[in-house]
This record gives C-alpha cells, sequence and structure tokens, in this order.
C-alpha cells in the first residue's frame, strides 16, 4: 500500500470503561468508505488509542475492517509506551488484516533517538506490518527529526511518515529535507488539519485528517482541488474552515470531535477520562460553528 | 502519615517481559529501612510505575511493604494514563497497606487543569488512600500550578506535594507560594536530587530522592546536616556529589542509577524498552563516578 490522499481518522466511540461500541465505530466508518476517503487512520490520536486496552483496539479493528469490507485500507495505531506492547499490537493488527501500522514514540521517560530507533526497528522486524512513523510532539513529546526518519525508512517495512504540518512558510523545505532522506516511495504525510492545505499544495503524499474522519466529503473536496491543481480553490475551501481550525486548536481537535458527533447524533460518547467533554459553553460554539459551515 | 524528611525511590528490578524480580527489589528495599529513611518512594518515575501492568505493581508492593515490616511506611506510585487505571491502582495500595500514593498526572492528550482535577479528586475520593500530588512535568507534560496545588489541597485525602525542585534562587519563593494555598499540615517535599539541598534549607518537608534510592546514608548525611541548622556542612556534602548530579542531568538519574546498581552488584537489571541502558562508555563513566566518590 502506498499512503497517497486523504486517511480520516474517526474517534473510538467508548464506554466510560473503555468498552468500544463497535457498532458505533462502525456507523463512522460507513461513510468515510462511501465517501472514498483513500485510507481509515484507525485508532490514531483522536481515536484515543492510548487509552484502550489490547483486547478493545482489536475488537475496534475488526469491527472498521469489516465495514470496511477491503475497499479502503485501514491505517492503524500501534503504538504503546512499552515495545513489547507495539510489537503486540503490530502483529494484532497484521494478524487481523490492517494495512498498516501507525507508530508513534510514546514516551513517560523522556527517549533518545537512539531508544527510538531501536523501538520502531523492533516493531517492524518482529511484526512484518508495513508502518507509518508517527511523529506527533503534542503528545508524545519526542521529535523525529530528519536524520532519524532517514535512518529508519532505510529499514524495511518503514513505508511512510506522518508528520505534524509545519507553519505554511515552513512545509516545503521541511517536506524537502524529509525527501532528501528516504527511498523513493515513502509517504511523506501531514497532520493538523488547519496547516494540511499548505502541505498537499507543497507536494505532500497524504493528508491525516481529523475533520475527515466526520466530514470525509469536506476534506476531499480540498483534497481534489490540490490534485486539480486548484490552488485557489483549495485555498478557499480551507478558509471557509477558519472558525473550526481556530476550535481545533484552542481547545484541541479531540475534544472538539466528541463534541461534534455527540451534536450531530453520529456517535453520543465522551472522550476517556480524564479529559472531560467540552463543557456547555464551548459545545455551543462548536455547534454554532457547524451550523455555520453548513456542517449540521 | 505526615511526609517529613527523606524518601527514598528504588528501581524496580525486572525482566525484559515486565516480571517484577521481586527478590532483588527486596534486596534493595532492606538497606533502606536499615539505613532508617522517613520513607520508602516505590514506584515512582525511577521505579519504572508506568511500564509495568497493575500485577506487577502489586508484586512489588506487596514485597517492598513486607521488607519494610512496618518499620518505615511505603508512598507509591498510583499514576496511570486513565482515571479508572488510577483508581484501581489506589484501591490495591490502600488494600495492601500502602501509607500513601504517590499521584503523576501522566498524559497524552495533553490535559486541562479541570481535567487534572477531576483526575485527582476522584483517585483521591474512590480509594480513601492519602494522596502526594506529584507534579513531574519532565514525563507527564502537565504542570501543576499552585492555584491547582490549592484546589486539590484543600480536598479531604489529599496531603502532599511532590514538586520538581526549581533553581536554588526560586525555591524558597516557590515554596512559601505553594504554602500560602495550602492547609497547615501538608507536605511540600521536592525531588531532583541536585537541587534537594537548597529546597530542603529553604524549608522543604521532604526530600524524595533518586540517589537514596541507592545510597541512602549519602542523602541522609545531608538531610541531618539540614536538620542540625548546618549549611554550610549540608552544602558541602552536597557540592562533593556534584560528578553525580552532572550525570543525572546529562543522562537522567533513572538510567544512571540502573547503571550503578549493576555495577556494584545490587541489582542486575535494565531498563523497561524502549529505554536502552547506557553504552558501554557512558556506563564507564558512572563507575569512575562512583570510584571517585568512594560509593563504590
Amino acid at each position: 500500500m502506498h499512503l497517497a490522499g486523504l486517511s480520516a481518522f474517526p474517534i473510538t466511540p467508548a464506554s466510560p470503561e473503555g468498552r468500544v461500541d463497535v457498532a458505533a465505530l462502525r456507523a463512522l466508518v460507513a461513510p468515510l468508505r462511501a465517501a472514498g476517503v483513500q485510507a481509515i487512520g484507525l485508532l490514531g490520536s483522536t481515536g484515543s488509542y492510548p487509552y484502550l486496552s489490547r483486547a478493545e483496539r482489536r475488537r475496534a479493528l475488526d469491527a472498521a475492517l469489516e465495514e470496511a469490507s477491503g475497499a479502503v485500507p485501514v491505517l492503524v495505531g500501534v503504538g504503546a509506551l512499552r515495545t513489547d506492547a507495539a510489537v503486540d499490537l503490530a502483529r494484532d493488527a497484521k494478524a487481523a488484516g490492517a494495512a498498516m501500522g501507525l507508530l508513534a514514540a510514546v514516551s513517560y521517560t523522556p527517549l533518545t533517538d537512539d531508544e527510538v530507533f531501536a523501538h520502531c526497528a523492533e516493531v517492524a522486524r518482529a511484526s512484518g506490518l508495513p508502518l507509518c512513523l508517527y511523529d506527533n510532539p503534542g503528545t508524545t513529546h519526542f521529535r523525529f527529526g530528519p536524520a532519524l526518519v532517514a535512518r529508519l525508512c532505510a529499514l524495511p517495512g518503514i513505508v511512510a511518515v506522518k508528520s505534524p504540518a509545519p507553519e505554511p512558510q515552513a512545509v516545503a523545505a521541511h517536506l524537502a529535507e524529509l525527501r532528501r532522506g528516504v527511498p523513493e516511495g515513502v509517504s511523506l504525510g501531514y497532520s493538523g488539519d488547519w496547516h494540511a492545505v499548505e502541505a498537499l499544495l507543497a507536494g505532500a503524499d497524504a493528508w491525516h485528517s481529523v475533520i475527515a474522519g466526520l466530514f470525509p466529503q469536506t476534506a476531499l473536496a480540498i483534497l481534489r482541488a490540490v490534485w486539480d491543481g486548484d490552488a485557489g480553490e483549495a485555498r478557499r475551501l480551507n478558509a471557509r474552515l477558519q472558525p473550526l481550525w481556530t476550535l481545533f486548536r484552542e481547545l484541541s481537535s479531540l475534544r472538539v470531535v466528541y463534541a461534534a458527533a455527540d451534536l450531530l447524533g453520529l456517535a453520543h460518547a465522551a472522550p476517556p477520562r480524564p479529559i472531560l467533554p467540552l463543557g456547555e459553553a464551548n459545545r455551543q460554539r462548536v455547534a454554532a460553528v457547524l451550523r455555520q459551515l453548513e456542517l449540521s
């Protein structure tokens, strides 16, 4: 699988005890497949993977794969604090039929580059699952630099990178620096919806998108404009979403999409405690933005 | 229990699969009791608590309590990513007979003050275990500000705070600010061995010490000098340890004490992967410092 285009990251509806609601998850996945996203990004940070047990992650994956029914590849979070736990999760994902694992450098004790190298290499080697490196310093507090990305992508099985989109004026240089270090065919994608359009315009292979997990058509319209070479239209469509990006940046995209899914009746689940649902005032701000953007 | 004086934090020797070596742990705890530390800080960050399963944490706690045999109270890490998991751990600790739980704001999705308040309040309420708030932004990336500390210490059952020791010139003001907000009797202690002496001299109740987990006499000598009112002697004893503090700050105290325990034949265990043991060159630096300080 070459990861190109839009990978859509849904939330993982679960009970307060961490039991995944597979029916609700399937109801979120079905419209992603129908919309024609290029990949489903299951159990990403928005999918609260580190808060769920191995067994529940497997249940979620099996349900999503069944719903995707081979029509759309599933990229699945396999990150864990311990290396052996990440290996187990990657083996589970491979056995279940996931197309690719998404591997973040989850940390408690801050990690060195050599430690993250050994961790990722071991997960790739021991599982045989193709991996996308997941650089997410906002949650892991580890930063994959270009030298580490190059070392890792030289290994068989490490085939993609998901980076946080830098500021628009910096993304072309970031992408070029990564590209110089990795073999041809490695997918270089970005997350951070608010800056993704500029990453795509700069030539990124993939947009790993939170908003696409709930509103795939909205995200696909931006991607199509980029693929059509219409940068003006892509930027116009993105600018229209600015009120949403403002909420994402202020309240976190995770909290906002939980509120949006609930407001729209798509999934009635709270994020895992200690994360709290948005309070009523912020929830009303989300509702107002959804109305303004004609998303509700 | 009022936490005052030295709490000594040993490593938790475990197999590569995360099975705690209770005999090796007891061999580390016995000299702490014999030395007369005021508390044993089991399963702190140095004790790699987030890397161990609930069952293994219980095994470690039972072994340490048996070794401490009521002669010295045991403070035990009960932190977890999920609130329900932290509640379970705190209940386990209470049932086992721990004197106090140490509760860090473990995070993946960055947490708000209200979320951490609700998390800690729930663990205190649901477990009935007295708690020490564990402010450790170096691992959790959450910072307990004075206002949040004050809100939490107003709750029954939250009886102590462990803060990272700020720079020497800032510790008196930090301590005074915390003290103003909390009820009388709340223990205000510091970790970060290299700055602990100044925290004690400024009037901190407790020193939560990594070095005391391996060399309790060395740490107790500093504490006794402070308690004797001999600031000069306390600072002299601390200054002598500067080569060790340099290694702690450069390589992390966790990696250094694992190497030291191994070099001294006290415990032959590696930290949990992805954390790697020190390489040979750094290991030799640790060995040289131990010899220089006559600790080996």
